[in-house]
């Protein structure tokens, strides 16, 4: 998963929080933007459009740590406006039951999920915007895809980490074909 | 459950309708309405207020039928419109997967939902609503209750056919002690 | 959805249902039957394997209909053992929430699920099973797949009515790629 | 929640762990074991049993800690086995997508559920067990309970940190009265 800076004081410093990674496993949240019609229906996903180390084109979900004292529903909203902006109007879940937990392994294959910094343990939601989203920090732009595109062989190749099998499972629980 | 005859043109006349329900499991929606906060929170939930046959008071959620060629979530807008009133602006889920499924059997005891008239398999969702509710039809009044209210053993003694079980169940799913 | 006669006496006629299936949505219930490891790890998925009228090779769900004053979960036991025989040893949910609602319509493309025959609203289930199956009536076998082979294009190929997408979305439920 | 020694070797000795128990949310997971009948439905719901350090009566649901690279399905048997023993035979469900997520804050209030050691968030299963329970460790015994009596107020009183909120949201999932 690719992470930004904590835009809320830290309760650990970098170097802390290092070490800490390789012993503990790391609460997360991610997020699948989507448009819904009246119906609640998704019309369309918003992936992150970012640039990978090797200046290849990357696609992410949104995601990031909980903090220390901060209720999920409150770090949902704090990545959601870090990355889509301040007025994207993000609708999080009446209920804490995430559709899935996506397991982080450090070492690939043990599930699908793989992030070579640590073992987070990420609760994963579909969340409806219906504002605007303008991407900060070091995501380039939010992309809007159909289902079936998001659902395609295109998008999973720029994705990493496995958040290409977490998109699909999202289609899957929104009662799209994965 | 109460029911309210359908706006949309039904297509069973009432004595078909009758009939087959001593025969077949009828599909039902269940729509439990919240308002929430910024963080999803359910800060209050929403009864409609009736009138008993027997004069007393009355409390219930929104239900009905799902019509012939009519998918889970227009018939749950189209109950919430009827209930609510056309500016409610119901949040319908993204996913079909409903937080439970109240079987309404004629013959009490057999789940905790019962319905004279009819089974019913009723397909339940928590639905956020953003707009004003104005209650059209035979219910008097759309009434907010505090989730702690709405647990409570003065609302439940209001309920009928078991729904003040579904009340709680749906508290449960959305985090709270139900 | 196959069908194969209910072995319990009907409450209708077939000439009473077909005239029902025209007018109201049916219930059923879809199973996707598989093998566990101890962890709880989906290791197999089963698949009904069948001959379709015109010859060629078809695999379902385990799927049908729910009976006139019929529990869900009785249903599914029902259609359990009818179609993986009388020692599979299903074990049925603890929870009456599905996975998902595959909504079965008579004309395709209004949902990923299409059945000629009638308009079916499916509550769809992982059911492990710890037995030895021995499909009776219709079915002439059921294999097993791994989740890759389950989740690839080959299965798809031999499966009707969107049952590959309702498969995939099982694979995503049990935190799979689907 | 009460915890009681890791059986695995642990990552963290036991100061490391109380120093990042104030600056990290831990990963925890909850298991309300159940039995069930052939159908799947509850018949009782099993609670430990143990001495407060006042010399009361208390009562918890089998609940520990996610160790560095370990799955949450791992974890779960883990604690399953070092509460119920080695013969209870616990059946951890085939998704990972829990019932609820319940966060033990060590501030009273921000949800129904405190832990004064730190701040937990736990993902929450129902397990049904067919085996022999026989609890090691500091649990006294296993005490089954109907679901009725589970819901009641005399249990409630003898749980802490909320995890009678946490046992009633079980059983509204399993389809309960809550």
């Amino acid at each position: 998963m690719t992470e930004t800076t904590d835009t809320s004081p830290g309760w650990l410093t970098r170097t802390d929080l290092d070490e800490v990674r390789g012993r503990l496993p790391i609460v997360y949240v991610n997020a699948v933007p989507v448009r819904v019609d009246e119906s609640g229906s998704v019309t369309s996903v918003g992936l992150l459009l970012g640039v990978s180390p090797d200046g290849s084109i990357s696609r992410s979900l949104v995601s990031g740590r909980v903090l220390y004292h901060e209720r999920i529903r409150d770090a949902l909203l704090r990545h959601l406006e870090k990355d889509l902006g301040p007025v994207a109007l993000p609708q999080v879940p009446a209920s804490p039951q995430p559709f899935t937990v996506a397991e982080y392994f450090p070492t690939p294959g043990v599930t699908p999920f793989h992030d070579p910094r640590q073992h987070a343990v990420s609760l994963a939601y579909i969340v409806p915007v219906t504002g605007d989203c303008r991407p900060r920090q070091d995501a380039l732009d939010l992309v809007w895809f159909s289902p079936e595109e998001a659902a395609g062989p295109g998008v999973a190749q720029e994705m990493s980490g496995g958040q290409d099998v977490l998109l699909r499972q999202a289609l899957a629980h929104a009662g799209l074909a994965p």
